[in-house]
C-alpha cells in the first residue's frame, strides 16, 4: 500500500465505507433491477436511492442522471451523441486544447470524418478564454466541449457563464462539460445553467474504477449511442451496476458531509505552494487560482519519470503527466505552449481528502532529497 | 434473498468467493494500472492475470480480450465496430430474428441509416437455420451476427461451423457471436475457428454485474466506436474495473472447475422436463436440445406475469421472456411463430450451478398449485 499516495486525480483509494457499501450490495441484492418481482424491485430500489443521491450532488433530478462505467464513456456519450443529434444542421465542434483524451480523440475522429473543429489552446499561465470558445460559435456548430477542472493543472472555468454564453451565440449548439476532476470539489449546480451533459468518475472521489455519472439535461437532445434493454432512459444499455452505483453514491455523499475538506486542502496546497516557492530549480506550471488538490511544477533538470521512480523509492507516489497517457509528453503543457525542458521534467500532486500535511512533508523532504542525489548523478 | 432462484439466465447471486475476490481486490490494489509507479503495476499485474484467465476459458490469446462493463457493450462494440470498419465496400448485415436487444438494436438502428439487413428468423422448434444465415451472405455483406445460445428457449447455434461457412463464402464478412448465455456452459475454444469476435458478460456467471468481455480475434478488423486513453488495446477506454475483472476471472475458473455441474444440471432439467411432461396445459417451448440450463414453457390459460408472481409468493423466482425487455411479449416465442396465447403464458426457468433439487421441487409444487388457483379464479 503508497504510503504518501499524492496521486488523487488518477485514482484514489477505494474508502473503507465506500468499499463496504459495494460489498454488501453486491451479497445482498443481486437479482437484476429489471426482473419483475420484489427482490428485482429491490435492486431497482437501491438504484433509485442512489440516483438520487448523485443527482442531489450535482444540483439536478433523478431523471438526468445515466449511469455509466466510467468518465470516458460519459464523455464519449456526451460527444458523440450530440453531434450524431444535430448532424442534420451543423458541420462544426469547438473545443479547447486541453481536454482529457476521452473528448480530445472523439473529436479528432469527428474532424476525420469530416466535422470541422475549432479548437482553443489554454494560454501560458493554463487558463482557457471561454469568451475564445463562444467567439467560435457559428450558426452550424452543434458542440462546444470544455473541461470543469484541468486533470494536469487544475485551471477552473466557469462552465455555467460558458453555457450561458454559447446559447444566446446559437440556442441549438449543445454543450458539454467534463465534471471528472470538479466533482464534489467545485461546487455547481447543473439546474438552473444552460449545461446540457456534465460527466463525472466515481473512482476520483474514493469510489471503485467502473462506475460513473453522465448529468443528461431534461429535454435535452443526445442520441444514444449503444442501444439495448432500455435500462438508463434508453441512453445506456446493460444491466445496472448496483453495487458499485450504491458506492458512489455513497462516496459522493462522504465527500460533501466533510465540512472540513475544503479548508485541510487548501492548508496543504498552502504549505507545498509556500515551499516550492522557496526551492530553486522548481517552477510552477499550475495557475495561481487551480483547484487547491492539484498542484503540477517542474523540477529543472530532471526528467519527470527520474523524478517520479525516486519519490516512489522514499513512498511518495505522484505522476508525471496523467495516468491515462502512460508516461507521454503531457499534453496539456504542451497546449500552453511550455518550452519541451520544462514539459519533460513535470510532476502532478494532487490531493484528497485524506491527505496529510505528513504527506506533503514527506514529499518536500524526498523532492529536496531527489534533486541533490539525482543532480550529483548528472554531474 | 430469494429462496428458489430459478432466474439464472437474467442474473445469478454473486458466488461468495467471487465477492471475496472483488472485495480485496478493491481494498488493496487501488492505484490505477496505468500508473508508472509500482502500485500501479502491482494492479496491472491484476488485471493481466484475469486477462489470461479469461483468454484461456474460450481458447484464446490474453491480447485478444477486451474488457467491457457488460454484455451489452461488447454487443454493440461487436457490431458497430464491425460495420464501421467495412463501410467503405459493404452496405448489408445479416441477423438472426432473434438476438438480445444489444444486437437488435444496434442492427436496426444500422438499417434506418442505410444499411441492408437480412433477417432469418428461427422456426417454430426456436433453432435458426445457419445454412439460411450463410445463404443470405453476398459480396457486400460486412457482418454476421448469432447468438451462441438464445437467451429465452435456449437453442444453441454451432457456431464455429457458421462462421466457417460463412468466411467461405465472403472471406472479408465479420462474424460477431453473442455468447452471453453460453459463456461456461458450452465448450467453445475461439482459436482455430473463424470467429472474429464473441462477446460475454460476468453476472451470467456468479460475478457482479458490470463487467464483461469480448474477444477480439488477433488481426481482426474492428473499429472502435469510444476513444479515450489507449486502454484495452485502444479498443475500450476508461480506468479498468480491476476488482470486477479480478472477479469474473475467478468466477469463469470456478465454474470451469466444479466438475459435477453439467451432470447435476443435466438431472435438473430431466426432472424438470419430465414432470412439465406430465402436467396437462403445459406445452414447452425450449427445443430437445436446448441448452439444459434454461427450459422454456407455457402455462395453458395462465398469464406469464400472473403466474410469475403467484409463484414468487412461494419463493420461486423464474421469469417471462427476458429481464431486458421488463415483461414485454417474448420477441424470440414471437419470432418463432408461436400463437399469442403461447407467448403470452411463457415461462423462463433458468439454473445455476447453484440449483438444487429442492428448487426443481419447490418449482413443480407451486407451479402445480398456481394452475389449480389461479385456474378456480378463472372460472
Amino acid at each position: 500500500m503508497p504510503l504518501h499516495y499524492l496521486d488523487n486525480a488518477a485514482t484514489t483509494r477505494v474508502a473503507d465505507t465506500v468499499a463496504d457499501t459495494a460489498d454488501a450490495v453486491l451479497r445482498a441484492h443481486y437479482a437484476n433491477p429489471s426482473s419483475l418481482y420484489a427482490p428485482g424491485a429491490q435492486s431497482e430500489f437501491v438504484l433509485s436511492g442512489a440516483r438520487e443521491t448523485v443527482a442531489a450532488s450535482l444540483g439536478a433530478q433523478p431523471g438526468e442522471i445515466v449511469f455509466t462505467a466510467c468518465g470516458s464513456e460519459g464523455n464519449n456519450l456526451a460527444v458523440l451523441g450530440a453531434v450524431k443529434a444535430r448532424a442534420a444542421w451543423a458541420d462544426h465542434i469547438v473545443v479547447t486544447g486541453y481536454e482529457h483524451p476521452s473528448v480530445q480523440n472523439p473529436v479528432a475522429a469527428l474532424e476525420k470524418e469530416g466535422w470541422r473543429v475549432t479548437v482553443v489552446r489554454p494560454d501560458a499561465s493554463g487558463h482557457v478564454d471561454a469568451g475564445a470558445l463562444v467567439r467560435a460559435v457559428g450558426s452550424k456548430t452543434a458542440l462546444v466541449t470544455a473541461m470543469h477542472v484541468n486533470n494536469e493543472v487544475g485551471s477552473i472555468l466557469d462552465v455555467a457563464a460558458l453555457a450561458k454564453a454559447v446559447k444566446e451565440k446559437n440556442s441549438r449548439t449543445a454543450v458539454h462539460i467534463d465534471g471528472v476532476q470538479a466533482w464534489g470539489k467545485v461546487p455547481q449546480r447543473l439546474n438552473g445553467t444552460a449545461i446540457d451533459s456534465y460527466a463525472v468518475s466515481g473512482h476520483k472521489i474514493h469510489a471503485p474504477k467502473g462506475v460513473g455519472a453522465l448529468y443528461v439535461r431534461r429535454g435535452y437532445n443526445l442520441a444514444p449511442v449503444f442501444l439495448g434493454g432500455g435500462q438508463e432512459q434508453k441512453r445506456r444499455p446493460g444491466t445496472e451496476n448496483v453495487a458499485y452505483i450504491a458506492a458512489m453514491a455513497r462516496a459522493i455523499e462522504r465527500m460533501l458531509a466533510d465540512g472540513g475538506r475544503a479548508g485541510r486542502i487548501a492548508a496543504l496546497n498552502k504549505t507545498l505552494r509556500d515551499a516550492l516557492a522557496g526551492m530553486p530549480g522548481i517552477v510552477l506550471n499550475s495557475p495561481a487560482d487551480a483547484l487547491p488538490e492539484l498542484v503540477n511544477f517542474s523540477v529543472e533538470g530532471v526528467k519527470s519519470e527520474t523524478m517520479l521512480h525516486f519519490l516512489e523509492s522514499r513512498d511518495v507516489y505522484v505522476s508525471s503527466g496523467s495516468a491515462c497517457s502512460r508516461g507521454e509528453a503531457s499534453h496539456t503543457l504542451t497546449a500552453m505552449g511550455l518550452p519541451k525542458s520544462r514539459v519533460d521534467t513535470a510532476l502532478r500532486v494532487s490531493f484528497s481528502g485524506e491527505s496529510t500535511p505528513e504527506d506533503v512533508r514527506a514529499l518536500l523532504d524526498a523532492l529536496a532529497e531527489g534533486m541533490r542525489t539525482l543532480a550529483k548523478i548528472r554531474r
